[in-house]
């Protein structure tokens, strides 16, 4: 840590590495076994939970739109949670918790009010606009561009290139945000236009332009998506095989990926009795 | 300003706020109640104007390609106008002048010899890649390429990841730009081939990708974009209420934002007489 | 290269220029002739061949995976081809090599096993995934995603926003890589599907979708993307000549671009004999 100046009013846990050229904000709070990488700003009111990784020149709490009414920043405090992995360059303002095993590519910014569930993963260039609601685990790839008012549920994902937009009559005041119900998936270079809701198992094929609401289990694509197939008609071209819903067949990263989807619902049913 | 080293070539002025690992380049003009966030590159030439805020980690005044010819900067001026708000990590070559009341999201890009009006905002990501002429209070959002030879007057919004092309045999070297009018929208993901001539207050909806010009409130869409209704038609599905042309029912940026466009109209052609 | 700091492990050779503010990990080696501009972070086994420029805050020798299993860099070592221009803030991971005159445009990001070719040129923020090959004389504009393995061959050019996919079936871990042949041309915004497999001299039109197979020297367009015509039947609009297969209309940064492709051919098949 040397040269790091932490000002009195932070807190720096044990065994805590800083590299060189990092800066620490007011009112920080580092918790244990965090690795903060060189030249990272850590602005005012920043808590970086235990065993959390923090890469090259991130920027975490970074200044809201009132800063600029008078340079000076507000109160607006960035929970990181535990055991994260925040990747080179991320930019993350303040007025944001988010939960633990987080993960982020590189130079993902997240704007304010961004309600981030556990085990969420954020990919390189992924733009969070702020002010929506994102599940727990939840897999964003590359350069996904998420609008203010959008709700992701759980066990999403979201391939690169995807835009969830949220102005039906641009330009507006009056956004009106996508829902997308848990395990659903949005294939690459898709756009989910304002107000849609895509609801369970849904399938959104590549390159979508998404104008209805995609019904439980269902396949659209195209430009306009139009429906396909229900979910369980798609076979793995080599094995044969069903792939969807995808629960069922896949489980890196998911709580089921040991026991498999359906013994972890059992096991899940039997301890809320 | 602990640490910051001025060149005597250049001028910083009262009431003037670097941060810490700013450096400052040869013949930097600072104008008073500028506020330089972090570590700062600031290279030769380049002038902020009075009030401009300028995030951490932006580079001004970055290399042209004829610096690789000996390693040496050559005599590019950039000029960032008044009451400018570059966010963070934002790149900016030289030789731009930029107007008054900028404003950037997070890791612009913009290179050499783009002519940028007043009243300009550039989203986060967005890559403008020079050569180009952009007019006054032209709102882009995210991750908007702007190729060389595009120009765009007055007045014009563009949508998260939209293309403005200008090559109509790639690769090749007779460029040929796009040309959007005031007043015009172009909506998400949306590509604009070469050449084409968007006329004022056309609308493109998301996903369209547009071969051939749009007339004067025209809305196309598709892919290939096709021409669907007058922007009169569209309403407002809640209150059924017009919205285009949309200067008629938008003000927030914009000049008339307090009296409206028509009475706004009046005033400057009675200023005129 | 003031309060710069060389372990002693790392050697610096003849005529270097090192800005300030640039961090040197351990078993560096950099070549004769280098330029490294402003706070680059190049870290432990990183190699730069002679002649090269470093943009502003690189970062080499990025961290893998692997790195968070006990919070230490493991060997992965980075080589960077001579005469090489590498914009500002370009992430390249460890675990790479990459030929001579690779020129990268800004925030491209580069990650572990991408086996890159010489004369490659990848533009600003690119998102080159790794674990794929790209061939000599490479092509890529603004904002290509590449994702795993992907073989592109020699002299391909990809324009902005294209991507590379790799999952038939998402999520899953069946990954099945995209085939780009020589001379191939992917316009703006197209998506190729997993497994595609493109042929030598084929034309992707811009805001494709690309599902099948591109045979050789064919012309493609739309969403889903079909047959239009052989590229030979495609003229310049204003000369009324034809333009492709382009080899033999364009030259610039080409090995044949002094003599003309045909005659270089020829040089070449007279210096093999």
């Amino acid at each position: 840590m040397r040269n790091i100046i932490i000002p009195t009013s932070s807190k720096i846990g044990k065994n805590v590495v800083i590299k060189e050229g990092t800066i620490i904000g007011e009112n920080v709070t580092i918790e244990d076994d965090v690795y903060v990488d060189y030249a990272c700003i850590i602005k005012d009111n920043v808590h970086i939970k235990q065993g959390t990784f923090v890469g090259a020149r991130c920027i975490l709490g970074e200044f809201l739109v009132d800063f600029f009414d008078d340079m000076k920043n507000k109160n607006h405090p960035l929970i990181i949670g535990r055991n994260s992995i925040i990747r080179s360059e991320t930019i993350i303002y303040g007025e944001n918790e988010i939960g633990d095993n987080f993960q982020t590519g590189h130079r993902v910014t997240i704007r304010e009010k961004a309600k981030i569930g556990n085990n969420v993963r954020i990919g390189t260039l992924s733009d969070i606009q702020g002010h929506c609601e994102i599940g727990n685990y939840v897999n964003m790839h590359s350069n996904v561009h998420i609008g203010h008012k959008s709700v992701i549920k759980d066990y999403v994902w979201i391939f690169p290139y995807v835009v969830l937009t949220n102005d039906p009559t641009p330009p507006s005041e009056e956004l009106v945000g996508v829902t997308v119900e848990s395990y659903a998936v949005i294939a690459t270079m898709s756009v989910i236009l304002p107000g849609v809701h895509i609801y369970e198992d849904a399938l959104i094929g590549a390159g979508s332009i998404v104008k209805r609401d995609v019904a439980k289990e269902e396949v659209v694509v195209g430009n306009p998506a139009k429906f396909v197939c229900k979910v369980s008609e798609i076979k793995n071209k080599i094995t044969g095989e069903k792939v969807y819903p995808w629960r069922y067949t896949f489980g890196r990263g998911m709580p089921w990926s040991e026991e498999g989807y359906d013994r972890w619902v059992e096991s899940n049913m039997y301890l809320k009795e």
